[in-house]
């Protein structure tokens, strides 16, 4: 069994390797909301630049993974300390693909300024709320990682639900504006492309904050009804 | 270090593990398949079975996972073992999502049946090659990593881009239906979401053949040009 002594170097260890998927987070959330002011402003060469952001990302997906393996190996955890590396590790995952969501925004964002816009339908307009919205819970998602607070965990699975609404809102939205002008729905169909992206990466967020949960307390909450139990009436 | 013994128990334990994953995977293939007839058929009970069963996919995601960190915890692995345990866990996380998707196509399904159909669109014909070939993958994807066979691998990745180009061209005839005819728009829209899933299942079976190259190879090839070295004028 570890000792107090390999128990402390497992402790800094770990600690590296967050602040390494915190920085992945930082880099995760700027290519995020680069790729939404391109959708704003049609920026092309902006848009490629976040595109090839993504190799970045990537790369740091292959070597967070491998630091965590060479904790395990090294330092060999206890089942509590695995439990942090393991969720660590799905932490890198969802992480990886916010930035694969990021890219097909920025790639949306290039294909729709391209074509040039449409009288009537603001793309950006139509989905700004939900842009924010997504935003905040990134980051207050990444902040609840940093701080392991369980409390702000629980809020963020709670407003995820939020973003969905949004997300439906869009859709009849869109449906409207093709029905009324077929002239939109290209441009309508790559906004729905960019609120579908909206909503994975809430979700990739929700996710985040689960593991946070699983990590503080010990317990499983994915797919349990755990969230709207411990915020009770509050939502 | 872990000795003959203590490794040959590791592999036993793994075996049984490995069993229970690809069981996952194959309920996660009929969930799939089901989603897929309801969507053409439109028999409402039955989608709201296959909405029902993704429970179960997520039970076992929680087991699962849940038996891999024991396994690590008491057989403490070499680098080698634990890098299979470790592509494990991410096979594990793939199954869930495509369960996730799987689910999306019978609430689609669902809303588009009851909605009733409209004339000219037929939905099902749109997307059924995409689908038969994403089952196809699928199929290989989880047969590649029961016989941890990477040439099987390496070609189910380069297969993943046949579905992708399949999917643009499924967008191009829906915005062409929709701009001939609004009235078809809402049933355009719903054969788009129900393409959409079916890429992100690709991609899932395109991960999974990924982790089985990291498994045998040792070698991590996510995000390179691995395969199309491998494989050569053959793609």
């Amino acid at each position: 069994m570890p000792g107090d002594h390999s128990s402390k170097q497992f402790d800094l260890d770990l600690e590296a390797i967050r602040s390494k998927v915190l920085s992945m987070g930082g880099l995760v959330e700027s290519q995020f909301a680069d790729a939404v002011q391109c959708f704003r402003s049609g920026d092309i060469p902006r848009a490629e630049q976040v595109i090839k952001a993504d190799e970045n990302v990537n790369r740091l997906e292959v070597t967070l993974d491998d630091a965590c393996s060479h904790l395990i190996v090294r330092r060999q955890p206890a089942a509590n300390d695995l439990r942090t590396v393991m969720a660590t590790l799905k932490v890198i995952t969802d992480l990886e693909r916010i930035g694969d969501e990021a890219t097909k925004i920025a790639r949306t964002a290039k294909s729709l300024h391209e074509r040039g816009p449409v009288g009537g339908l603001n793309h950006y307009e139509s989905v700004r709320v939900m842009a924010e919205n997504t935003a905040d819970l990134l980051h207050d998602a990444l902040d609840a990682f940093a701080r392991l607070d369980e409390g702000q965990a629980a809020r963020i699975i709670a407003r995820d639900a939020t973003i969905d609404n949004e997300f439906g809102a869009i859709i009849r939205t869109m449906i409207t504006f093709m029905m009324e002008d077929p002239r939109t729905i290209s441009t309508a169909l790559d906004t729905l492309w960019v609120a579908k992206a909206l909503e994975r990466i809430g979700d990739h967020a929700k996710n985040i904050a689960e593991y946070v949960i699983y990590v503080v307390e010990g317990k499983d909450i994915r797919h349990s009804d755990y969230v709207y139990t411990r915020l009770g009436s509050a939502i």
